[in-house]
C-alpha cells in the first residue's frame, strides 16, 4: 500500500524554495516569470550561475503576517545559502572566497523596473578584501561594494540617492583610495540617517532585501502599474525572489553586460539587436549614464562569446516560440545569461515578426493572431510623431481621435472654416464643441479641447471623420476672447502659432513637428487576409462620407453599420437651409426647406451606396435633438446685443436673430440626452423622416435603374416602443411603395431599428415583428443603464470611480457585459424567439473595442460596426474571439 | 339524434335584432347598456313601452362594409316595424294611428350624450294629420312634427341647428298656425341645405336614422370620449340601436318627462332626487331651456304616478343593486320608463352609498369596496372650491397638486417668503420652478406655474407639502419683472391681488373664492377601516416632515417609505450652511459645514421618529446634484452686474458672487438627471453621507436612550453598481458602531438601496447580498427606461404620443408594465433568489396610482408608499387589488 491509500491524498507540498535546477518554466505563478525563465534555462542546459527562487505564495504570505517573513523561512535560506555554496565553490560571509548574490524581484506577470533588485549583497568591510584577493583587483572589489553600499541604502534603508552621488561628485572614482573613502563615507551616511550600525551580517543583509523586495510588490509604481494594465490578484498574487550567485561583468575589459533581442523590436527584422557595455553591471546599461555600444562591436571585440550569445538566443527563441529580450553578463569572458521574457515590440515589429515566425515554421497563424494586441494595431493606421522626435509635449490631454497633425492655432469656428476653405492647415482648440461647430471641423485638419472626455462630442465626430483630436486637455486654460492658450499660467500659443497635436497619445507640441505616414506592410496585409479567413462575425464601417466609405471598403469591411445623416446637414452648405427647416412656423415651411435638402442627401446617398458595391449601407434617420443645430443661446445674445449697440440699422437682422433665440429658448431642454430627438421627433415631425426616407428610395431606385446593385437600410434612432417604429414603418411603406412605382423597379430596402433606448430591449419581441433588423447603440443604452450621462460623467465622477475600482473600465470604452450586457442577451433571445432570421448587429463606439468585440461575437451578433480607421483593429479582434470560441469548443476544460 | 350531433356544433345564431321580450340584462356587449336595460325591465314586467334592438355587431359590419348597412337589415328592420305594429295596435306611416319611434344609441359601456338619438320619428305632413286627430290634440301633434324636423335636419342632413332656431325666433309656438308655417318653413330649409327632397317615407327616415346612430359612434365627441376614458375596443366595439315606441310627455299636463336617481348623487342619502318638467319631451330636461321641477312636486301633482315610480325605482335599485338614474316619461296619466342605468354620484355620495348598501343588506363588504373609484377618493381629501360657486375660471392649467386655496399673488421667492413669514397667505406664481424656490413653496398656501407637467419640479414639491397647485397654465402669461400676469393678452393680475387656485381641477379664478374643508365621515372612515382589513400589501407614506408624517399617520399608514432628506436642507434656516457647504474649497471646510447642519438635521429626524412611533421611517441620503442648491446663473450674473453697475463699492459681495457663479459653472451638467448626484456625489463627497448617516444614527441613539421604539432605514439613492453601495455600507457600518459605542446602545437601523438605475435592476442579486431592504424608485426607473427627461417629455412629445395613441398612458403616472414592470420583475426574482426575506417597496410617486398599486400587490412587493394625501386612495386602491387577486385564486375562468 503506499502512503497515498493509506493516509488519503497527501496535501500539496509547499515547498517555499525551489533551486533552479528542481523545477523548470511552467509554473510561473509560483515562481514568477523571472525564476521560472532562470528555471527553464537551466533545464536546457545554458550557462545561468547557479541559484534558487522563494515563491510567491511566500510573498502573500508575508503579507497575511502583517509584512513579516514567514517563521522559518530564514532557515530555510540559510540552508538553501549552504547549498549555493556548494555549487559555486564559495562560502557566504568569507573573507577569502567570498560568494555574493544578487536578490531579484519576479512577479508572474511582467512588470520591467516597477519592483526592486540588489545586486552585490553579502559584501562588508571584511569580504570585500576577500574579493579583492580573489579577483586581484582591488579597484573592482572596492567599486562592487561602494554600488553596493548605493542600493542597499537606497532600496533597503530609504535614503535618498542623491545623497549617495553627493559623496562621489567631483572624485576619481578609479582611485582606489578615493574609492575606499568614499564606501567610508557612505556608510556613515547610512549609520547617520538610520542611526543604527551598517547591516554588516550577509544573513541580515539577506534577510532585508527579501523584506524589500516583498515590500516593492505593494510600493507605489507596482500598484499604479498594476492598474494601469488591469493586472488582478488573479493574474499575480506576488512577487517571487530569486537570489542568483553574482557574476561580475565589471572585472575589466574582458567583461561586460548587456540586453540583447533576438529580432529588432521596432522593425521586426530578425537579427541580434541590443548594447553592452564593458566593464560594467546591468545597471549601468539600464541607468543611462554611459553610452553602451551597439551589440555589433562585440562581434570583434569577442567573437567567440558573441557566436556563444547568437547560438544560446536562437535556442531561447526557438524553445519559446517567441523572440526574446535577454540579459547577459560576461565575466572574464564566460557568458552568462541572467534573464530571458518575451520581447515588448512595437506594432510594427509584432505584425512583422508573427508573419516570418509562421513562415519560418516556428509557430500556426492561429499562434501568429494571437500574440497580436489589435490596440496596438492603431499606430499602425494613422499617421504619427516622428518616432526619433524627442522634444518634450507642452500639454498631454485625453488622445480621442488617433493620428497626427500640424496646423495654425485657430480659437473660433468662423476663423477656421474661412481659413481651412483657403487651403490653410489649422487647428482648432475650443473648450468644447457643438454640433453647429462641425462645418469646422471638415476644415480643421486637427481638434483640440480642454474639456470632455473620450465621448465628448469632440471626440465622437473627430473619430468619425478620422481627424486627429485630443480632449479634456486641462492643463491648458483657453482664452478664446484674446485667442489665446496659456498652460499653467504662461501665456505661450496665440491665434495663428503653429502646433501638433499627437490624438493617439494625447500629446500637444509647440511648432510643426515632423510625422510620418501609416503604412500597410505586406506583412500586416498578410496577417489581415488570415484574420478574415478566421473570424466569424461581419464587420462593418461607422462611416458618413465617401471618403470614409472608401477607406472602410479597402481595410476590408463588409458593409456599414452606421451612416449618421445629421453630419450630412452640417455641410456648411446645407447648414442654412436645415436652421430654415427648424425655423419653419409651419408644416408647409418645413416641408419647403426640406425638399430643398432633398437632392442634396439623395447624391450624398448615392455616392456612399455606389462606394459600397452593393455591400449593406445602414443609414440612421435623423437623431439628434434640432436645438443642437442651432447657434447657441451666449453667442446669439452677444451678436443681438452688439447688433442692437451698432446704431440700429440692421434692425431687419435683429428681427431674424431675435426669432432664432427664441427657437433656441423654444427647444432648450433639461435633459437633452432623454429628449426630443430621434424617432420622438420624427413623430412630431413625420415630414423630416419623410424626406430622409424618400432621399434613400430615390438613390436607391436612381442606382438600380443604372443596373447597380445596392443594399441600403434605413434604421430608426431612439426606439422605446413598438408604435413609434410602427408609426414610421407606415411612411416608409407608403414612400417606398410611391418611389417604386415612379421609377417603375422594385427596391430591396431593409427597415430596422435602433436598440438604444432600455425599453426597447425590454419589447424586443414586438419591435422584431416590424423589423428586418436591430443594431444596438451601446453608447445611449449604456448612458440610460448606469444613469450616467456621458459628457458629465467622464467630466466629473467616472475618473474618480475608475481610480476607486467602484468600476474597473470605463463601460464606455468595453461594454459591462453584467449590466448591459444582460439587456442585450435578453434583446437578442426576445427578438430571435419571434424572428429567427432577423439581423443583429452593433453600432455604438464599442463595435471599434477588442474586449467588446470579443463579447458581441460570444452572444451571437451577426455584425459589429467600427469607425473606418479601426476596421483592421475589429478584424483581428474578431478573428481572435473566434479562435478563443474554437478553442472553449474543444478544450471546454480550458474556460 | 340531435341536430347538434348530425351536423355538429351549429354556429352561434347571430340575430341582428332582438325584441325587448326576447332577451334579457345580460349582453351588454351585443345589446348596448340601454338596450339591455330596456329588455331587463321589460323582463321584470316594468312598464317599457314596446321595441327592440339592432345589436352592436350590426354596427362593427356597418364599419366593415365602409359605412354601409348590411345587406338585408332593412327587411329585417321591417318586418320588426310590423311585430311593433301589432305590440302597440299602431301603424307606421299610417294617416290615421300612426306608429312613431325614438330611434337610440347605447354602447356596452355608458357614454352619456356622446351619440345622437332622434325622437319623433315616422312624422311626415300626413301621419301628423293622423297624430292630431288619434290625440284630439293638433298643437301637440305639429309641436313633435316641428321637434322631428329638428333633429332630423341636424343629426341626419347635419344642418346647423341655430338655422332652426332663427325660424322660431319671436314667434308664439303656442299658435297651431304661426307652428305650422313654422314647420314648413324648416322643411324648406332642410330642402334647400340638402338639395334634396325631406324624407317623407317614414322607413327612409328609419334607416337613415339608424345610419346617423351608428356614425354616432365614430363622431368626433364620442372618440374623444372613449380616449378621455381609455374605452378600448374590447370593451365596447360600437354602439347598438333601440327602436321604441314612441310615448309623450308633452300630450299635456297630465303629462311629463323626467330624470331621477334613487339615492342624492351628491349625499349619498336615501330619497328620490330628481327633476321633471310637465307636458315636455326629454330632450327639454336636458337641454336646460325650461328649468325643470323637483321632483318632490310631482307627488303633489300626481300622487299616484308618484307613488309608483317610488315603487318601480325602489324595484329597480334593489334588482341591480346599486342605486340607478331613471328615465321616465307620464303619457296621460300613465307612466313609462324609458332607460335606467347606474347612477353616477360624487365621492362623498359614492362613499355613503356603499356602506348604506351594505347595512341594507343589499351588498356584501367586498362589492361596496369594488365600486368605489379610489380616484374618486381625492375629492374628500382636500379643501375644495364650494361646490355651489358657479363663475367662470379665468384660466386652467394643469391640476398637479389637489386643494383650493385663495391667497394674494406674488412673482417673486424673496417677496413669498418675507409675506408669508408676515402670515399673510400668498400664491406663487412662476413661470417655473428650481430647488432654490423651495424655501418659499413653505411660506405660501399654494404655487401656479405657467409652464410644466405634472410631474415637474413645482408639482412634485407642492403634493409632497401638500399644498396645491396648478402647472403648465400656459394661457397665461407671467411678466416676472412686471409683477403682474395676463390672460390672451389682457393684463389682468397684479402684485398683491388675490387669486384662488384649485390645484384638484386645474382652475384659476380672480379675487377669493370660498372653499369647503375636506371631511372624514364616519362612512369614509368604516370604509377605509375595511379596506386595510382586505388588503394585502403594506402601505406607506412619502413625508419629509413632521406634519405630513402625523397626517399619514392618521390616515393608516404602516410607515414612511420615502423622507426625502433634501427638503430638510432647503428650510431656509438652513440653505445658508447647506450653501456654505457647496463653496467649500476642500474637505475640512466642507466637514465644518456640515457640523453645523448635523444637529438641525438630527433634531429633524427625531421629530418624526417619534411620531411616527415605532413603525419604519425611511431616510433617503442626499439625491439632488449640488447645482440645484445654488441660485440660478441668470439671477447671479445679474446681480453681480446690478452690483457693479451701483458704484462698486460692495467689491466684497461681487467677489463672493463671482465664486458662486463660478462654483455653478463648475457644477453645471449637460443632463443633470444623469449627472453627479445621489451615491455619486455621495461616493465623491463621503463626508456629506457620513454626515447625514451620524445625525440619524444619533437620533435613533437619543430616542432609544429614552425608551422609545424606532425603525430608522437608511435608503441610498443613485444606485447602479453594487460597488458604490458597498462604499456607503462601509461608511454605515463604521458611524454606527462609533455611535452605538458611545450611546452604549445597540441601534436596529436597516440599510438598503433605491431601484431607481436600469443597471440596479440587472445586478439586484449583488445588490441584495449588501442590504436589508430595496425600494423601487420608479420615476426615475422610467425615465431612463423610456429615455424619456419628465419634464421634457411632458412639456414637449408625450402629450402629442397620449393623443396619437403612441402610449396609451402616461408612464410616469401608471407603472408600464411591459417595459419598467419587466425590469421590476427581473429585480425581484434575483434579489429575493439570494435573500428570501428581503424588504422590497416602491417609493416613486407611481405609489399613489390605483393601478400602479395593483400591479405592486400583484408581483409581490411588501409595500407601497404614496404621499400622506394620498394614503386613503392608496389603502383602498390595495384592497381592490387582494379582492381582485383573491377572486382569481378561486374563479381562475374569470381572469
Amino acid at each position: 500500500m503506499s502512503e497515498e491509500s493509506s493516509f488519503g491524498r497527501a496535501p500539496a507540498v509547499v515547498k517555499p524554495i525551489y533551486f533552479f535546477e528542481e523545477t523548470d518554466g511552467i509554473n510561473k505563478m509560483l515562481l514568477g516569470g523571472k525564476g521560472a525563465g532562470l528555471a527553464e534555462m537551466t533545464r536546457l542546459g545554458l550557462p545561468v550561475p547557479p541559484g534558487f527562487i522563494i515563491t510567491t505564495e511566500i510573498c502573500e504570505k508575508f503579507y497575511e503576517a502583517g509584512r513579516r517573513l514567514p517563521d522559518g523561512l530564514m532557515d530555510e535560506v540559510r540552508k538553501s545559502i549552504r547549498r549555493l555554496e556548494g555549487l559555486t565553490g564559495k562560502r557566504f560571509g568569507d573573507r577569502e572566497n567570498p560568494l555574493l548574490v544578487s536578490v531579484r524581484s519576479g512577479a508572474p506577470v511582467s512588470m520591467p523596473g516597477m519592483m526592486d533588485t540588489i545586486l552585490n549583497l553579502g559584501l562588508n568591510d571584511e569580504t570585500v578584501e576577500g574579493l579583492a584577493k580573489q579577483s586581484g583587483k582591488p579597484e573592482f572589489a572596492w567599486d562592487t561594494y561602494w554600488r553596493f553600499m548605493q542600493m542597499l541604502g537606497k532600496i533597503i534603508l530609504g535614503i535618498d540617492a542623491r545623497k549617495f552621488d553627493g559623496i562621489a561628485a567631483g572624485k576619481d572614482v578609479s582611485d582606489l583610495e578615493v574609492l575606499k573613502t568614499i564606501v567610508m563615507s557612505s556608510k556613515f551616511l547610512c549609520e547617520e540617517k538610520t542611526g543604527k550600525q551598517f547591516p554588516a551580517d550577509p544573513y541580515k543583509q539577506l534577510e532585508l532585501a527579501i523584506e524589500a523586495v516583498f515590500r516593492s510588490w505593494m510600493g507605489k509604481r507596482a500598484v499604479e502599474y498594476r492598474k494601469q494594465y488591469n493586472i488582478t490578484p488573479d493574474m499575480a498574487g506576488g512577487t517571487a525572489v530569486a537570489i542568483v550567485a553574482m557574476v561580475f561583468g565589471n572585472m575589466g575589459s574582458d567583461s561586460c553586460t548587456g540586453v540583447v533581442f533576438t529580432r529588432d523590436p521596432e522593425t521586426g527584422e530578425k537579427r541580434l539587436y541590443g548594447d553592452y557595455l564593458a566593464n560594467a553591471q546591468g545597471e549601468d546599461v539600464v541607468s543611462g549614464k554611459t553610452t553602451p555600444n551597439h551589440i555589433d562591436m562585440l562581434a570583434s571585440k569577442m567573437p567567440a562569446v558573441y557566436r556563444q550569445l547568437c547560438e544560446v538566443t536562437q535556442k531561447l527563441e526557438n524553445h519559446f516560440k517567441e523572440p526574446q529580450d535577454v540579459e547577459f553578463t560576461v565575466e572574464r569572458g564566460r557568458l552568462y545569461i541572467l534573464q530571458t521574457r518575451a520581447a515588448k515590440m512595437n506594432a510594427v515589429a509584432a505584425v512583422k515578426t508573427s508573419v516570418d515566425l509562421y513562415r519560418e515554421g516556428l509557430i500556426s497563424k492561429i499562434a501568429a493572431l494571437e500574440r497580436i494586441n489589435p490596440e496596438a494595431l492603431e499606430q499602425l493606421l494613422y499617421r504619427r510623431i516622428d518616432p526619433h522626435f524627442k522634444q518634450k509635449p507642452i500639454a498631454i490631454g485625453v488622445g480621442a481621435s488617433p493620428g497626427a497633425a500640424s496646423g495654425s492655432t485657430v480659437f473660433d469656428t468662423a476663423t477656421a472654416e474661412a481659413l481651412g476653405k483657403k487651403g490653410e492647415k489649422v487647428i482648432l482648440v475650443r473648450e468644447d464643441t457643438k454640433p453647429d461647430d462641425v462645418p469646422a471641423f471638415f476644415q480643421s485638419v486637427g481638434i483640440l479641447t480642454s474639456r470632455g472626455g473620450k465621448t465628448s462630442h469632440a471626440a465622437v465626430v473627430a473619430r468619425g471623420m478620422g481627424k486627429p483630436c485630443i480632449v479634456g486637455c486641462s492643463q491648458i486654460e483657453i482664452d478664446a476672447d484674446g485667442k489665446s492658450f496659456s498652460v499653467n499660467g504662461k501665456k505661450i500659443v496665440i491665434e495663428g502659432q503653429k502646433i501638433t497635436i499627437d490624438g493617439s497619445t494625447g500629446r500637444v507640441y509647440v511648432g510643426e513637428v515632423s510625422t510620418v505616414e501609416p503604412e500597410i506592410s505586406l506583412e500586416f496585409k498578410e496577417l489581415l487576409q488570415w484574420s478574415s479567413e478566421m473570424k466569424g462575425i461581419k464587420i462593418r464601417a461607422n462611416a458618413d462620407t465617401v471618403e470614409s466609405a472608401a477607406l472602410a471598403h479597402r481595410y476590408g469591411a463588409e458593409g456599414i453599420g452606421l451612416c449618421r445623416t445629421e453630419r450630412m446637414f452640417n455641410h456648411h452648405d446645407r447648414i442654412v437651409q436645415f436652421v430654415n427647416m427648424i425655423m419653419a412656423e409651419d408644416e408647409e415651411e418645413r416641408r419647403q426647406a426640406l425638399a430643398e435638402l432633398e437632392p442634396r442627401q439623395r447624391s450624398d446617398f448615392k455616392a456612399i451606396l455606389k462606394e459600397m458595391k452593393g455591400l449593406p449601407v445602414t443609414i440612421r434617420l435623423l437623431d439628434p435633438p434640432l436645438h443642437e443645430f442651432l447657434p447657441k443661446e451666449e453667442d446669439l445674445m452677444q451678436k443681438i446685443f452688439e447688433l442692437k449697440s451698432g446704431g440700429g440699422k440692421k434692425t431687419s437682422e435683429i428681427v431674424r436673430m431675435e426669432k432664432v433665440l427664441h427657437r433656441v429658448h423654444e427647444l432648450s431642454e433639461i435633459n437633452p440626452m432623454l429628449g426630443h430627438r430621434g424617432v420622438r421627433m420624427g413623430i412630431s415631425f413625420p415630414e423630416i423622416y419623410e424626406t430622409q426616407i424618400r432621399s434613400i428610395c430615390e438613390a436607391a431606385a436612381d442606382l438600380t435603374g443604372e443596373g447597380m446593385a445596392v443594399e441600403p437600410q434605413i434604421m430608426v434612432p431612439q426606439v422605446g416602443l413598438a408604435e413609434e417604429l410602427a408609426a414610421v414603418r407606415q411612411i416608409f411603406e407608403s414612400v417606398k411603395r410611391e418611389v417604386e412605382h415612379r421609377h417603375k423597379v422594385k427596391l430591396k430596402i431593409k427597415f430596422g431599428s435602433m436598440i438604444e433606448v432600455v425599453r426597447s430591449c425590454l419589447v424586443a419581441d414586438e419591435i422584431a415583428h416590424l423589423v428586418d433588423f436591430i443594431s444596438f447603440g451601446t453608447n445611449d443604452l449604456t448612458q440610460a443603464t448606469f444613469s450616467f450621462s456621458r459628457e458629465d460623467a467622464e467630466g466629473k465622477f467616472l475618473p474618480f470611480y475608475l481610480e476607486k475600482g467602484i468600476v474597473s473600465v470605463n463601460p464606455f470604452q468595453s461594454i459591462d457585459t453584467k449590466g448591459v450586457g444582460r439587456l442585450m442577451k435578453a434583446a437578442i433571445d426576445m427578438s430571435r424567439g419571434v424572428k429567427r432570421d432577423i439581423e443583429i448587429g452593433i453600432c455604438g463606439e464599442h463595435g471599434g473595442d477588442p474586449s467588446s468585440i470579443e463579447f458581441c461575437s460570444n452572444i451571437g451578433l451577426d455584425y459589429v460596426s467600427a469607425s473606418s480607421h479601426r476596421i483592421p483593429i475589429a478584424i483581428l479582434a474578431a478573428a481572435q474571439s473566434s479562435i478563443k470560441q474554437n478553442k472553449r469548443l474543444h478544450h471546454p476544460s480550458i474556460i
